[in-house]
């Protein structure tokens, strides 16, 4: 990136840091891991998905959170907004190869993360005081 | 994880789905993904850091985020907070071993994003309609 952060097509790749509070890697890599913008990408890894399909599997979101998730993604070129023109008309997302790309490592990230659970949550009840000790209550 | 969200250690790693919103790994995912989260376990990664120092590392982030972050990521295990005591006393953090798993994981995702920028300006380029078009402005 340059020094203003305006960075261009076609610059080196190792000339992206996310570390850098100006470069424009951050903010992607915060649409990419953001709340609700991690869970679509993985949702969608499967194939094109429904809107109303993809808010049941990402369970919790909002009407207006998906869509505000779906359209960063979609301009920075991870999903693909499909308008289909048989009857009923309706809309399908999918991943570009782009976003494929990327949930495939996010997917790998997910994996570690539901992997790691057991010790994170024994590390919480250490952390918390609440650890067993062996004394009968 | 049960139906009431109060997971306990030991319970199957396929238990666990983030994609469920009671489920206790996604806020955990969210601490590993988060803003300042996921760069601090990124910065960790060539070995323990003292805190100002991981702060001038995490470009533009405040103390108190910082200490949240690393609070967080304490408490989930990935990261210990180690008191040195040898003068002048300080305070280093590194990763735990699972800190290591998911920060590599971690890596990687950081490393296609930066190396998808060229095509994500691209993307936006195009989807806010300031393509060049090959026509003289």
């Amino acid at each position: 990136m340059t020094r203003n952060g305006e960075a261009v097509p076609g610059e080196d790749v190792a000339s992206y840091d996310v570390f850098s509070r100006l470069c424009p890697s951050r903010p992607v890599l915060e649409h990419v891991t953001g709340r609700w913008g991690s869970l679509v990408l993985a949702a969608l890894e499967d194939g094109p998905v429904r809107f109303n399909d993809l808010r049941r599997r990402v369970d919790g979101v909002s009407q207006k959170s998906l869509a505000q998730a779906l359209q960063a993604l979609e301009r920075d070129g991870f999903v693909t907004r499909n308008q289909l023109t048989v009857f009923p008309l309706r809309v399908e997302y999918s991943l570009t190869p782009s976003g494929k790309d990327v949930s495939v490592k996010l997917l790998e990230l997910i994996a570690q993360v539901e992997a790691s659970m057991d010790t994170v949550l024994a590390s919480r009840q250490r952390f918390d005081g609440n650890a067993p000790t062996g004394d009968a209550a």
